[in-house]
């Protein structure tokens, strides 16, 4: 964890989404834009994502790469019981250890399934691999996990999600990145100039430029974020006048309240 | 391109989603899965996607994994306007060239904007990689571009989905991967076994299983994929066995059309 930004600490993450059926356009990823929003929330910056195929040497090498890089990496996918959940395996390769049938997990599984309904296929959602610390399902008992600073998650976005519940204790966030967005009716290429040197003004506040057409109108919303709560506002109150004075009307939040 | 899998030609690609907004949880990609139909259409199998921030060390390094893994390497992102569209100075770095104006995008660009309206910061959308070649881009003229085996594209979906009809005849495909959805109403669990048997039994079919909870229903559908159409049909046809046998009501495709 870095100590960088005067101060305020930065942790970073990455998410690596395994299946597949994202990449073959079959399965629309939901889990993205919620994994970032939500670790935003308790001080944590998602800083990259991937997304790999049902392949173990490719999970294996991306789970390596993305771990010694970042604080922490989530994975999401490939934990169920058909020869295609492949993700256990791989990260058991990734991390050099065995995988074994995991007794708390097994134990999970025996409380869920009628007894008869825990076939050879369910029970692979028990092999583990040696040294993790199980991650609560609350919806479908099978767990995920945690090895070293990796957290290994269903697919299924209500089963990741309340694994991120259950897991959530033991993330260390640092300062958490507020965001102001800024919404105007105006030509994104009028604005640049102006905007380009407001961003030179404010380094620690990071200023994104978004073009929309909606409802028949062009516009620009303007994201600011910055852990830096004065300078956030200062910025704020200076792109106002700037869109003003380029005879726009500008708003704040992503959408015309009026 | 690998010839493999029985004499048909395996042709792979890489997305890179390039912005901050994505990472932040902003805004929901939606060019991943399109992208993905897209190209499996004209025979080329997206194999890998990553998600990066708007930082040039990181685009680069990106770009230059990827363009060396895969046949293929597509961008979406950072090529309007403004400060933080930062991708095509981090593609020349990529490839180790200059940037320079380009004079076929100065002319698109002058052809579009009033005079007067073209400024420094729309220019900017006309600094292009030295050796690249232009992407037509028809909706709002700022063009893409190619540089040996990466093609820069836009965000914005329509404007991306526009580029990727510019540039089809400039790709290679291979042999197309044709797939089949079967779903029943019956627990993964207790299909997992014979449907690994199955698979084992077609190596050459790649066999995907999906658990749904659909209108109060729990049910599996298994996507069945292969350049070998009889392998896949006969594949098709046990697969619907199986789960007859085991007391489901099989449909083909993504819904129960019933």
């Amino acid at each position: 964890m870095d100590d960088v930004n005067g101060g305020n600490s930065v942790v970073t993450a990455c998410f690596i989404i395994i299946g597949d059926e994202i990449l073959s356009g079959r399965t629309q990823d939901k889990n993205l834009s919620y994994l970032a929003t939500w670790l935003n929330e308790i001080g944590i910056q998602l800083r990259e994502a991937r997304v790999v195929a049902d392949d173990p040497d490719g999970i294996a090498t991306a789970v390596n790469e993305c771990r010694a890089k970042y604080d922490y990496v989530f994975t999401s996918g490939g934990i169920g019981p058909t020869h295609d959940d492949i993700t256990s395996d791989s990260i058991a390769k990734a991390f050099g250890v065995p995988i074994e049938l995991n007794e708390e997990a097994h134990a999970l599984l025996r409380s869920h399934y009628a007894e008869g309904d825990l076939n050879e296929s369910r029970l692979r959602m028990a092999r583990i691999p040696v040294g993790a610390l199980l991650v609560e399902n609350p919806v479908s008992k099978a767990p995920g996990y945690q090895i070293e600073n990796v957290f290994v998650l269903a697919g299924i976005p209500v089963i990741m999600q309340t694994m991120l519940e259950s897991l959530r204790h033991r993330l260390v966030g640092g300062s958490p990145v507020r965001s102001r967005t800024i919404g105007a009716e105006l030509a994104e290429g009028k604005l640049a100039k102006s905007l380009g040197a407001l961003q030179e003004q404010y380094p620690r506040v990071s200023m994104g430029s978004y073009p929309f057409y909606r409802s028949s109108r062009f516009g620009v919303s303007v994201v600011l974020r910055s852990m830096d709560e004065d300078a956030l506002e200062a910025a704020c109150q200076d792109l106002i006048g700037i869109m003003r004075d380029l005879g726009a009307d500008p708003w704040i939040g992503e959408q015309d309240p009026r």
